[in-house]
Formats: C-alpha cells, sequence, structure tokens
C-alpha cells in the first residue's frame, strides 16, 4: 500500500479524492489518498506551497513531492525539503484559457452584452463585422498566449502578436520586442497575456491606451500589474476604451470597494481563465506516482539550483 | 457607361454604394451604380424582392438581375422577368454564422452571463469545465450547420451532430436520420441549424427538449418554426432548459408582448446570426458583373424551370 498525503486546498479534496483515485486506477497502483496519514507512513505528497505542510521534516519515507502549481517559488527554498519535487504543467490550463478568451473576444466582437441585458426590449439588426475584418491583438505569445493567437486566428480574426522573442506562429502578424505602438495601432481588441516581469508592468498605461481604435476592448486574463488601473479607469471614462473584461487584478479578491465593480463598461471575473482542474492535474500526478514506482525519470522535476 | 440599378433595401443602399465601388474598381469596369437610373439606361440590377422593382418589362436593356438574397422564390417566377437571375451565395454568411454560434456556446459554456450581470459583486472562482467534457449537440449539418459543428470540435468540444443525410466530419459524431433520442440525449447545448421543412417543424418540442441534459442551453440560429415555442416556455419554467438564446422566430420582430422577451432565462437576438453584408455579397456581384460583360457564364444561375 502506497500512502500519498493530500495536502492541497482543503475545498478541492473531493474533487481530488475521485479524480486521483480514478486516475490511479489506470495504471493499477494499491494507493491509499488521504489528507491524514500518520506521517511516517507518507511516501507521496501532492502539495500546494498555501496548504497545510511546511515542514518536510516529519515525513522520514517521503519519495516526491507534487506540487500542484505551476510556480515553485514558495516551495523550491524550503530548506526541510530534500527530496525531488515536480511541478505542474497542466494540459488543461491552456485549454481552458483558450476557451475563456475565445469566449469573451467573441463576445465583444459580437456584441453580446447588448442582447444579454435588453430591458427595453429593443429590436435592432444590426449584425457585426464578420471577424476577418476585425483586428485583434495579442500581447505574449508564450504557450498559453500563442494557444490564443493560433486559435483566434483559426476563426479568421486579423491577430497581432507581440513578445519579447520572436516567434512563427501561422497566420498572425508577430512583432518582436521594441514599442507598442506598430502592434496596438487601430487594435479594437487586445488581449493581454504576458507574464509578469519588471519589463511588463502597467505594460497598457496612458501612453499605449492611446495606440488602440477608439472604443476597444482590453481583455485581461494575464496578470493584474499588466494594466495601470487608472489609466484604465480613464481611458474607459473617455470611451477609449469601451469596454474591459478583467479576470487579474493586482489585490485578488476584487475590493468591493474598488472602481472597477462600479463602472458598468467593466466586467469581472474572478480569476478563473486560468485554473487548474482536479480532473487534468490528477492524471499528471498519477502519471508521475506511476513513473516515481516504476523507477523511470519523472515529468516536470524541478532544479532547485536554477529554482524552477 | 454600365448603368446598375440598386434596388436593394433602402437602408443599405450607403454601404452597398461604397462597397460595390470598391469592389468593381478591381475590375476597372467603368460603372454607375444607383437607386435612380432612368429605365431604358438600366443594365443589371441589384435586387431584393422586397424591394422597389417588382415590374421588370420597364427595363428594355436589363442583361442580368443579381438577386441578394439565397433564395429566389419570391422572384423566380416573376412573369415580367426574361433575363438571368443569380442568387446569392455569400462566403460571409457562413463565417458570421459560425462566429455567432461558436460565441453563444462559449458564452453558456462559460456561464458569461453570470459575470457580466453582477449587481451584487459577488467573487466566486469557480472554473467551468474544459470544452473537452462539454457535451454539444449541432441539428442540421448542411453548409451551415457542418461549418458550426467543425469550429466546435476545433474548441475540443465533445460535438454530435445530425443531419437527413449521413454525413462525416472529423471530430464530430454524426447521425443520420431516424429519432433524436441519442443525438439528444444528456446533451448541454443544442444547435439548431436545420432548414424549415414539413419534417423539421417542432423538431424540439416536449419530447425531445425532455432528452437534454437538466438545465441545457437551447440556441436557435436556424428557423423560428424548429421550436415549439409553449414546450420550450414550459421546459424554461421548469428548468429543464436553463438558457435559450433565440436569433429567429416565428414572428418578426418578435412582438413586443412574446413571453420570450419576459423570461430572464431567454435572449433574444434580433435575427443576426445569418446574415448578409455588402462587403461579401459586393464581391460577388462585382465577380459576375464582369463574367456577364466578359461573357463567360454566370455564378449561381438560378435554373427558373427548377425554381432555384
Amino acid at each position: 500500500m502506497i500512502h500519498i498525503l493530500y495536502a492541497g486546498p482543503q475545498a478541492d479534496w473531493d474533487m481530488y479524492k475521485k479524480c486521483m483515485e480514478c486516475a490511479l486506477d489506470v495504471h493499477t497502483l494499491n494507493v491509499h489518498i488521504s489528507p491524514d496519514i500518520p506521517p511516517d507512513q507518507v511516501a507521496y505528497i501532492i502539495y500546494s506551497p498555501d496548504g497545510p505542510v511546511q515542514d518536510f521534516s516529519i515525513f522520514p519515507n517521503l519519495n516526491v513531492v507534487f506540487n500542484l502549481w505551476a510556480g515553485v517559488e514558495r516551495v523550491v527554498n524550503n530548506p526541510t525539503l530534500n527530496v525531488p519535487l515536480t511541478r505542474m504543467v497542466d494540459p488543461g490550463l491552456t485549454e481552458g484559457m483558450v476557451e475563456w478568451c475565445v469566449g469573451h473576444v467573441l463576445r465583444h466582437h459580437l456584441g453580446m452584452d447588448a442582447h444579454i441585458v435588453n430591458p427595453s426590449h429593443e429590436w435592432a439588426p444590426k449584425a457585426p463585422p464578420l471577424a476577418r475584418w476585425r483586428k485583434v491583438t495579442v500581447l505574449g505569445l508564450g504557450e498559453l498566449g500563442g494557444a490564443v493567437a493560433r486559435a483566434l486566428a483559426a476563426l479568421n480574426f486579423q491577430v497581432s502578436g507581440w513578445s519579447a522573442r520572436a516567434k512563427d506562429i501561422p497566420g498572425v502578424t508577430c512583432y518582436a520586442g521594441g514599442d507598442l505602438a506598430s502592434v496596438l495601432e487601430d487594435s479594437e481588441i487586445v488581449v493581454l497575456l504576458l507574464p509578469d516581469t519588471p519589463d511588463t508592468v502597467n505594460v497598457l498605461d496612458a501612453e499605449t491606451l492611446a495606440y488602440l481604435a477608439p472604443g476597444a476592448a482590453v481583455i485581461n486574463p494575464g496578470r493584474g500589474p499588466l494594466i495601470d488601473d487608472d489609466a484604465l479607469l480613464a481611458a474607459l471614462e473617455s470611451g477609449q476604451v469601451g469596454h474591459a473584461t478583467l479576470d487579474v487584478f493586482r489585490a485578488e479578491p476584487l475590493p468591493r470597494t474598488h472602481p472597477f465593480w462600479q463602472r458598468p463598461n467593466v466586467t469581472v471575473t474572478p480569476h478563473i481563465a486560468s485554473t487548474s482542474r482536479p480532473e487534468t492535474t490528477s492524471a499528471v500526478i498519477a502519471e508521475n506516482l506511476r513513473r516515481a514506482e516504476a523507477g523511470e525519470p519523472l515529468l516536470y522535476l524541478v532544479d532547485r539550483a536554477r529554482g524552477y
């Protein structure tokens, strides 16, 4: 019997229990998974850095720690950890991000809100332009941004993308480095999927927002600090930005007094665009557990010297 | 100088003027297009059956009538018409339909409405399932339905489709003929793109709505009579259907007293999913004008004996 300690979010335990048992069945391992296992029996830990375990020294028979997050910065330097650590690379993360982004781009493209909220029951048959005439910009063309840009191009949008390093994505006009004037100019919908680094803070500010087509939509499923909130609010007030759909914020949950909640032309979604789902992460952990038991190399093993 | 009479909708004239001039420029024809041309000068007519022209006998020098609609049933038997008639096959129609359908499927899939309308500013980070776990059914796999099914499959939805004749669409489970129980069973989102025929009237009625997963979304960009309105209203009331997004109706504009306007779980869009746009239809007409002037065979020529 292999004992696996679940040290992830309490709220997700029921789902993880089902999904891990389902995923592990595939490999016919004889496992016991629980949030409550005597420390000396624990062979593996399913781990989130904000969970109940901070001191790994109490687990004398620990083999591997499976981090549930892509980021390991809050565990990689833990001095009590001296077994292999894996980070999460969740195939569902990209799929979910593509679905959220394409959905909200199409929502703005189609002008859906005017039909979803139509208290005067107005029948005004004005068709939107076709996607092939709509300029959409994706800032950030990494794993997530690249997939989003490809999906939008497949729907015929005129997609431009920008990234620090040059990329080549069929159907997407790719810009690398340099200023944002060319890529943002006349863009009607912009999607932010840049990482949060010193270079990307406030990438959308008063100057860059002014490049967009008047009334453009800003969609941010990336990171809160990518946007200068005051500049965005001013642009929403002036009409330079017609609508913002924001999934990430400098403080989360978004404080109830934040002006984003008050503006009719802002949609707040509660950091759901990029979410790991137990159904997909369980399969990754199950595969790594199988590998560990079989003595095979682990997937997504963290190099602790490099820190990731 | 070639004189082209614009006999389409008055509201679209400005757009057609620009778009036709733009499209015709390509072929460097010397044309004059106007809604007001002396009848004996008219060489071509851009035509809609509900427009100002019903009597073609007043145009002695007419060469071709370019119908703006796909349907020609209101002009094909006009006894005063004795020149070739073309129907419209608009490449933009399919693109627009795919965009509208994929947008509304993603809207329901993602549960967007709860964020678009969120007066209590609730922050409830519950991510939707991935598309790969979402069963979507497309009824009708013709030009439009097939394209919609393919686009949804490309986004990883579990797509089933149904059509009178057997189809083979990669990534789509295709059913042909027979009853709808198998294809609708447990479907969470259903899109109606069947033609309006005696066989398809009320294809969604009390019996077939009951096959759907409880709380399913019904999306109708096809034809109004495909749905038994009273059965749908009952299912919306009971919760068997969670939401309906309807673009077409038995009477249009949808009468202001119709119960669909009153229900919070119905979204009415004003017959915009399948709209011809001057930008795309102009290019088709321009190409046919070029062909007519060059003595080449016309595209989409109506066989008046067959009636289409």
